[in-house]
């Protein structure tokens, strides 16, 4: 053992006390409501996180929905994955990182159409789980009407839980946020150490 | 629109630029190797970012080896999701979180079989991906040998990529990682809302 036990006694003392405020933590927090979650900054892991949270909820036979924002022209690990998976409705925008497209306008109508898919399902309470992969991106860009947005967001059914990921999110998003994670590079072997995107890790 | 967008033609050019910059970087990336990627920080969406590396991989039909430190007592959403997919393997520690143990004893003895098994997967290279989730908070409370640990990541399979999860990763842990990302807390419904966990975000 890289450390020696100092006192085994204090060891299970301390874990019984993180065991009382944990417990007293818990049973204060008796809110059952749908989470708008939010998963951003510029660290690895964003979009990961938000089908992980999808593999979770299909572990509890929840409906969930998905819409790619940004992402369409790659044809993804997860897409191969989920996309055929019983109590999904998996959607991508299709128009490829938008540094790859150059033309403002078709990226426009894109995030719109992709947006009323997301509209239609932030209307329906059959959707328990609900991943919008990458919005942030198409909200820095100015892509949608940021009002439009936070409206269908915040009239959703009470029960309704929806993650948004991506870089950039507007602060407006954040405030009406219950969960707000910010991703931050300590080191990133793509950038820092020459190491190629790899797949299953990346793409 | 929220902003109104300056000049279109800026932003295409814009755009071509930022291909470019992608383009170079992709290009002088091209060392393919496995990639030890570290998840940590008291921000939410560390195991959920693993589960979701293990979906993307599983798309590209790579074979994933899971062992779940800490959580062992709850039956997660994400074991019944990927427990019986094939081209995994997935194991958990057994224990429940340690604030509900309190036997240090017993702890270390469970902590300790589960990296026999994750030892075995290190040394075997039809295991394309590893998750080791919350392995992290094991190595914090010294339920396994730092040292062991690292000499058994360093002599893996060239070509194997690990993900390990959980607070407080060691120093020595993220200086031989090639992918850092720390989970920094912006808000969180459970803490600071009163909202109880929820199915699917985070069970």
């Amino acid at each position: 053992m890289s450390k020696a036990v100092r006192n085994p006694e204090r060891h299970a003392e301390r874990m019984a006390i993180k065991q009382k405020i944990m417990q007293e933590r818990i049973s204060k927090a008796q809110k059952e409501q749908g989470v708008l979650l939010v998963l951003t900054g510029s660290g690895k892991g964003k979009s990961s996180s938000g089908f992980g949270m999808v593999a979770r909820a299909l572990g509890h036979e929840m409906k969930v929905g998905i819409v790619q924002f940004i992402k369409g022209a790659f044809s993804t690990g997860e897409h191969a994955f989920f996309r055929d998976l019983p109590n999904i409705d998996y959607h991508v925008m299709g128009q490829g990182y938008t540094w790859d497209t150059q033309n403002r306008e078709q990226d426009v109508v894109a995030a719109n159409a992709a947006w009323d898919i997301v509209a239609g399902m932030l209307q329906d309470d059959s959707y328990d789980l609900i991943l919008l992969d990458e919005l942030n991106i198409a909200l820095k860009y100015d892509y949608l009407d940021l009002d439009r947005v936070l409206d269908d967001l915040q009239a959703r059914p009470e029960m309704q839980h929806v993650v948004v990921t991506g870089r950039y999110a507007p602060q407006e998003l954040i405030d009406i946020a219950d969960t707000v994670t910010e991703m931050k590079v300590v080191k990133h072997a793509f950038k820092d150490q020459g190491i190629k995107a790899q797949k299953g890790i990346e793409l």
